[in-house]
């Protein structure tokens, strides 16, 4: 399976779109399509209900995007949020030296010794609020969510009444002006994190370090992601981030080689330190044990919800070779990702029973609120098949003469493509237990 | 009920904090809180669920915030989306001229004949995407979201196999560089709008208008809104967008003044006209009847989330006063809006057998996947109903020692503040039942 073959799924069944491709596209920006967007919504909520709802110790936040300059003068990101960027003067290519297999050579065109001295480049996007650029006070895009719950650790602390060891949780749009972009939406300029600041005791953050890690890796093989294509890679000291003691990076095998899903970094008191110093405020919590205040310890799991997404995607997507020699292509994702939980099928499109029936009984099925279900009238019911196979959809549902005269239908499995006979009545508990 | 207390209400549960409040505030900018986040969440799922997930005609969408200016300049955004700007001559004082009272005087320091000529002011958030500003290419945050399902019809349609009637709902945050700011999350740059574009047929626009006008209102009523407080206000002919034939306004009675909380508007054909010209690309449908290709008109319900979740809380926010003269402060929330949907209180805080007792009952109730259940372990049974009054929370169980000896609980109503006793057995069908 190859990258390409993922786009050309996305495109043709409305999972995700290029940005602006009426213009020509714009700059690896990508657009979620109807099939895209149910999928990235079941990835989310399947990370807030694990990670914030179910859990007694997270609580969850929504931060804006905006922010000041304050906020990213104390964290560090104004000073260290940067890239070393050189450029070609024999070109023009710009690169970031970080990642030049040969520092000499311009990869670009082999110009050897053509290379600029280094420069750093700061990685947030910066715009102007007010009404005169030049007077208007700059603020940036946040690079990051975590910043957002820094700054409001103590009024969540004092609103939730919460104590170490908890977490505060949130999911949001992150902005970075990447020099190099690539692999579809794996890297991106505008992306969406789904990341928990877990506050704890100095001294238990190296287990609770380990702990999230873990706990994360069982989170996307719950997802349906293939524990053998799952693996887990400390950062070497120099990779580390400015406020990072250690981070273990979750990759996943993507089709171009091993890529980040997920981050866990700890993060330390740096953050809440920096804040409390630069603010004047005490972000803090009473430890009973000592009788002191005490800045808490943070780790960070912080995953990509594009990069997640995209995994899904990939683990999920196979060509089956029929006996007939044709091939199929299936998505093969878990039934509570599906973006669609069943199509109901008319065998003709044009008879009005047939419809009337099929219309019913998608009625029914959407009412029990398991997710979208759908009519698919186009007529066609090996195409209506191969559509359903292609974007996931875990059962669908044929009604024809006999279901006229018997009352019962078929139900077709998309892993199986076997085809049972159920009763009307029974197609509604059929589908509950299916995606139980 | 005034503004200033709901802001009060805001802060000391944790629904809304100020962003960067640590750094004295960022300009009329915020963040959702714990209990905040839950019902701006219930709110959108609210909307998703009515509008795209259960509508068997309209399908969703999610497309990125940073545009090309290509989109601007085609929807006419680069040219009219403009405020007029004043300046005072005497005190600097800034002002949008249509707001002002008397065109001649300054507002701030009363100044005559001091108000420069107005000048168009872009609202238009821009940055640049690339290593260095003066190079790099200027971007837009979009100024709303509707742009990004115009310049998707086409792959909508073909992914979708979609004709109008027709509709693509989105979720996402616009942003707009207001020179007025105010009202707490009623006005501020970064918002957040729940939108439909809703393709017809042309001639079919102004019934459609109409009924999106009124499904709209009753989704607001569904949501706990008085209708005694809201009202249907038409755009004036001077108020009409640049891209709008009609605009109906949706208003709500907040503690300042009617105010807008959506906006329906009938776009025409102008935005996928303007897209097709300025593109080269067909934006259109056939139309079976004529045996012609014709670009859709489009109806656009567009409603506020921060303004939504306003309304809601104000509707919802009560002071009442009690039998012995005490005043108690209630959040009135419909159920299914209401952040935490239970709190289980054990009597005494550091009595093992009740705590263990509650959490084992909080533990069943939160698997039920009706939203968050609490364990409320502050050892203070009045001042637990005081907290959950005032964020809502519809029922409150408390854990006693009679629950050891007979396994029969207390449950307590938000609004009667009756009690009742039973089986711990019943508990679960219970919440079921009132949460239906």
């Amino acid at each position: 399976m190859t990258l390409d073959e993922v786009v050309a799924l996305c495109k043709r069944r409305g999972f995700v779109f290029q940005s602006a491709e009426i213009y020509g596209g714009f700059r690896s920006t990508y657009d979620y399509g109807p099939i895209g967007v149910l999928l990235l919504r079941a990835v989310k909520d399947q990370w807030w209900r694990s990670m914030v709802q179910l859990r007694h110790d997270v609580v969850g936040l929504d931060a804006s995007i905006l922010s000041p300059p304050a906020i990213w003068e104390a964290s560090g990101h104004l000073d260290n949020f940067t890239d070393p960027l050189v450029d070609c003067r024999d070109c023009g290519a710009r690169h970031r030296q970080d990642r030049l297999d040969n520092p000499e050579v311009c990869p670009a065109c082999g110009a050897r010794g053509e290379l600029t001295e280094a420069r750093q480049f700061n990685l947030m996007f910066k715009t102007h609020v007010g009404p005169v650029e030049e007077g208007a006070a700059a603020v940036y895009l946040r690079p990051e969510t975590a910043q957002g719950i820094f700054v409001n650790f103590q009024n969540v602390v004092n609103s939730s009444r919460l104590k170490p060891p908890f977490g505060i949780g949130q999911i949001g749009k992150a902005f970075r002006n990447e020099i190099t972009t690539g692999n579809f939406i794996f890297r991106t300029r505008e992306f969406e994190m789904m990341e928990i600041e877990y506050f704890v005791k100095p001294g238990e953050d190296e287990e609770s370090h380990q702990k999230w890690i873990s706990d994360c890796l069982a989170w996307y093989t719950d997802l349906g992601v293939d524990p053998n294509r799952l693996r887990v890679r400390n950062h070497t000291g120099e990779e580390l981030s400015h406020y990072a003691k250690a981070t273990a990076d979750i990759e996943y095998q993507f089709p171009w080689g091993w890529g980040e899903i997920q981050g866990t970094a700890n993060r330390t008191n740096f953050d809440l330190s920096a804040h409390s110093g630069s603010s004047g405020q005490s972000l803090s919590y009473f430890d009973e044990q000592s009788g002191e205040h005490k800045v808490p310890y943070v780790i960070e799991p912080a995953a990509g919800v594009d990069r997640g997404f995209l995994a899904v995607l990939n683990e999920a997507y196979k060509v089956e070779k029929l006996e007939d020699g044709k091939d199929r292509t299936v998505l093969s994702l878990k039934p509570h990702l599906s973006p669609i939980k069943a199509a109901v099928i008319p065998l003709k499109k044009n008879n009005e029973e047939l419809v009337l029936a099929a219309k019913n009984l998608k009625d029914e099925l959407q009412s029990l609120s398991l997710g979208r279900v759908l009519l698919e009238n186009s007529g066609n019911i090996g195409k209506s098949y191969r559509r359903h196979d292609e974007v996931g959809t875990p059962l669908c549902i044929t009604v024809d003469f006999q279901t006229l005269e018997d009352q019962t239908v078929t139900i077709r499995n998309r892993d199986s493509m076997d085809q049972e006979r159920v009763h009307l009545e029974e197609a509604s508990p059929y589908l509950q237990e299916y995606l139980r």
